[in-house]
């Protein structure tokens, strides 16, 4: 986040103020129509584009500072706002302006046999605290989600985004402004003084929920400041297992697609457990194919004698996430052995079995407790768009509240709606 | 809970020990059949009745105990199991046992355009902490639901009732022997000293969920000290609001059950809000009929003009969870300033509102922000049986993960289980 940490009463004033405008807002937005938080996005998405000069002017600043401070590579590229990232992220604003509201939305609803009608209403979950990486895109992202589900949102983005994050807020409000909705209902935080986040982390009375996304350090220093809920994304360290029973060219392309279709994200698989009785004829096939690659194999001693470039694992990388070309490789006795090996070792995000054995693909799917448990499919698949949730702000590693990826149902609570006629409880 | 706090390293051995058996428990039990846990419900209802003298004969302990401390009227009565009480709970047990088991049920289900099959699956949360009075069927009613929902449970019950929880713990235990389900399912913290809950408040590796009850004092410091998520279960300060357009007879007869019936819990009505166009001619005979059932009424300059018995409230007084006969009353100008009385001075527990504008019922339902919104019936019915969850175990204040009755659902949370035939994702 930044440098400086000093609580300045004027910081905590600062944020004070801003959190309790987003209470009020958050207060008018639960009960704005839907048609009127999709006019916003759509409003948004057309600005984008009309403003774009604007926009990639500010970026700019951000660019240059950002080099001249040494930033490069993917960091330096996720910081950049482009026509064509503009354009993506107005298509990206107009398909969640198409998703249905979750607010108002009866999620189940019964007569009770004394005429009582109950209904469960989703409602908003109130004010949204979001903590991001620099990367101006998700400035975006995260207010379309929130407004959409009816939260107010106080946006904290990393440093280096400052005035990109500054110029799409300005948008963002005006846009509120000429929808006639709440002007706080999406907020920045205007300094990058890392005290700020400190001091929001303790006004539960405003913030319902905080989200962190970044490394796993920031999200656990929130997680143990915050005196509000955290919606918590830690790592994934995701398995495939290939079971005896497999069809073998399957797992191969199952492997390769989980581990190398996108490395660097939490749904790639970084670890391949192989069923002892395949292990001398999957092993070579697929190591080739992830060799070609360019996958370096970290592997148990079977695996080696039977891998000739892999290197020997040793036992931290059977419990790291590589985000990389690297995958450690294991085999395994058996069905069970692999379950207890990717309960011990895995993190509860996302594990695949490839198998054609029913009673297999059974014992796993409802052993293995992960937030997604799939059979005969890359593990990349455990994601909002791919599940049919829609977009998402993240990938839940919880069990509380949210588990797995985080859409617009995910930002909501609800409440009991009842009506009657003069029911009384017996006296 | 109790006196001494000193943290020694056998408290401490002793309480990781326990919950690492619990975890361990927990991970068996997540995936045993509806019939074993239905089967163990109706063992532990049979041995209940079969075991009735030791339990009584257990329970006298902590009575001639209580008595000798000084303990009496509500609390020494709360400690008592008497023969009915323990049939009571037998058929409690056997309500319990009944209902449908939400592990494994497919909450959502979708065929994506790729062909994958995604189902949205209830699993349990895995390890409950529960901390809660000195009432020993409270010891049955929670293991009944934790196991029920496929969690393993550290039961924490008031220390008066130790020995009536030993006696209770050693039967619930006995029938997890018998019906072959792992016994470290339910489990008893076998000191009173108070830092055993501090010391298993730090082990988030075992404990996934803390559900306190009791005293708001005693909610708010496991809240502090926890690090895992907490169940929280705080005040209600509920209002009825007679608008306008009420049904007068029916107002009056709502208004008297959500106070009187069992003005002692957290559903009772504390709050009577009139509107000013009816106070002349309500508010005289709604007090005729409370003061007849022994209600003190704290009211309004305009209330106190009405009815002479009236004492001013004090500003406090709107901020009150009296739990006792008595209710503060004001006159308000109209639905919006009842509206907005009702998110400033409640809890967000339960309001309802009498009326016979629809306009106004809608209005109301929408913005008053509380776990549960009634139109023309009593506060009392914001309950997990009269609403139909089954038993609960609580009324969550909370927005996030469970609001209002928490049933079985509430102590559950889910996975994606996904069945394909080989799909990766696009390269």
């Amino acid at each position: 986040m930044t440098s400086v940490s000093t609580v300045t009463p004027e910081i905590e004033s600062l944020c004070s103020e801003l959190a309790c405008r987003a209470r009020k807002a958050a207060t008018i937005l639960a009960t704005v129509q839907s048609a009127a938080k999709d006019r916003w996005l759509c409003r948004v998405a057309d600005t984008l584009l009309a403003q774009q000069d604007q926009l990639l002017a500010a970026n700019q600043i951000d660019l240059d500072q950002a080099r001249e401070a040494g930033l490069s590579g993917a960091s330096f590229d996720r910081l950049r706002l482009t026509p064509e990232r503009l354009r993506a992220a107005a298509v990206g604003l107009r398909e969640v302006a198409a998703l249905a509201d979750p607010i108002g939305k009866i999620r189940e609803g019964t007569i009770r046999p004394n005429g009582l009608e109950v209904y469960k209403v989703g409602v908003p979950l109130g004010v949204i605290l979001f903590i991001y990486e620099s990367r101006p895109n998700v400035t975006l992202d995260a207010a379309a989600l929130c407004v959409k589900s009816g939260n107010a949102v106080i946006l904290r983005g990393g440093k280096e985004a400052l005035h990109s994050n500054l110029a799409l807020h300005r948008l963002l409000a005006d846009c509120l402004v000429a929808e006639q909705l709440p002007v706080d209902a999406v907020q920045l935080v205007p300094t990058v003084d890392r005290a700020a986040v400190g001091h929001l982390l303790q006004l539960s009375e405003y913030i319902d929920l905080v989200i962190p996304r970044g490394g796993e350090e920031l999200i656990r220093r929130v997680a143990a400041e915050a005196r509000m809920p955290v919606l918590k994304h830690y790592k994934g360290i995701c398995h495939v297992f290939v079971e005896r029973s497999a069809e073998l060219e399957r797992a191969e392309r199952i492997v390769v697609n989980a581990k190398c279709q996108r490395p660097g994200v939490c749904n790639a698989a970084e670890c391949l457990l192989v069923d002892a009785p395949i292990a001398d004829t999957f092993l070579p096939r697929v190591a080739k194919r992830l060799l070609e690659r360019g996958v370096e194999i970290r592997g148990c001693p079977r695996t080696c004698q039977l891998i000739p470039q892999a290197r020997p694992a040793t036992p931290e990388d059977y419990h790291t996430e590589f985000l990389d070309l690297i995958l450690a490789v294991r085999v395994v006795d058996d069905l069970e052995a692999a379950i207890e090996h990717i309960n011990q070792h895995g993190s509860q995000h996302t594990d695949s079995i490839v198998t054609n054995d029913l009673s297999a693909a059974r014992r796993f799917t409802s052993a293995v407790d992960s937030s997604a448990v799939l059979v005969n499919a890359s593990t990349r698949f455990n994601d909002g768009f791919e599940l049919g949730l829609g977009a998402e702000i993240g990938i839940s590693t919880d069990k509380f509240h949210a588990r797995g990826p985080c859409g617009l149902l995910e930002l909501t609570s609800y409440k009991y709606v009842i009506y009657g006629e003069g029911q009384v409880r017996g006296e």
